[in-house]
């Protein structure tokens, strides 16, 4: 039987979105770390690394997300029994992976 | 019942790969053009253009793939009884996504 | 004669370096936003599409920072009299170029 | 005194761009390959999997290019005379990077 809908959310909550907010807290205090650097005059390139290292994180904390996002509302869509619902979470995953290929 | 394995890729052929096949020859023919203007000694900046504009095919070609894809193999793999196969799947999905955003 | 070290630097700060931060700004922001919305349990395809507008926006972050690179610390540098100098700083070039192909 | 316009893009044919072309003739062998995978309907993550190779080499063909148009022409343009010309050949340093980090 198909997970009921929401009961894959709820666990991946628990299980991996703590791990995505704390990689996100790191990342504002990154952030606010270039803005520093931009104040004080820091040397370009230097600054335009340690943009590229956000990126870099950022990427890491999409991939928590869609892989948690695989293993819960995708398995549910995709044995429910909705053809629309099954399409849409399906052309969503084509749509951020288009969009991945672009940023 | 779950389609048998390897039913989805057949129909997937069908389907899409003639298109995808179709991009990747014009595709070739982009690239032998890009030889010639390395050849002729076209400017740069142009050369690189063209490999970027070449990049972005092939972007709509991993899209195209995706697509059928999750269309076929995902639906049938999450649908069927064997857990590790269905992980197996979900995982590669994660995978491709985690060097498109790294290329 | 080449303009002494660090005055394109200081342009650089007075013309551009404003918009850079207030960027940022607004970027720590919109993380903050992603923060919440894992907290709410938004559906995860919505949280991913937020992450990749904030990659998005801070490609515009290290184009202004690069721009602003080429026209003082590069010229600077190529029209200098110290050769390893002028490498070193378009070595920097192709190698930020290099790792933004890959994120 | 600025060398001569063209001056620097023969060194850079010379210097460079045979493997350039190479690089390029492997890309090409390596493109009919994937079309060959999707005649004999080979697993499609695996097909995947080589467009993001030819992607990666692509990206080495394009810093190949940019690093001998950066040593060649960019001097050239840095030091000439001409203001115009020079600000043209920056902002297409800055272009290239823009499009690199959306593909």
């Amino acid at each position: 039987m198909a997970p009921p809908p929401g009961g894959g959310g709820i666990k991946g909550m628990i299980m991996k979105y703590p791990e995505a907010v704390q990689r996100l807290k790191n990342i504002e205090g990154h952030i606010r770390g270039i803005e520093r650097m931009l104040g004080e005059n820091t040397y370009c390139i230097d600054v335009i690394r340690q943009v590229q290292a956000v990126q870099a994180a950022l990427n890491k904390v999409s991939i928590i997300i869609l892989d948690e996002h695989l293993n819960t509302c995708l398995i549910t869509a995709v044995r429910g029994e909705d053809p629309l619902e099954r399409e849409r979470v399906l052309h969503e995953i084509a749509e951020v992976f288009e969009t991945a290929t672009k940023s």
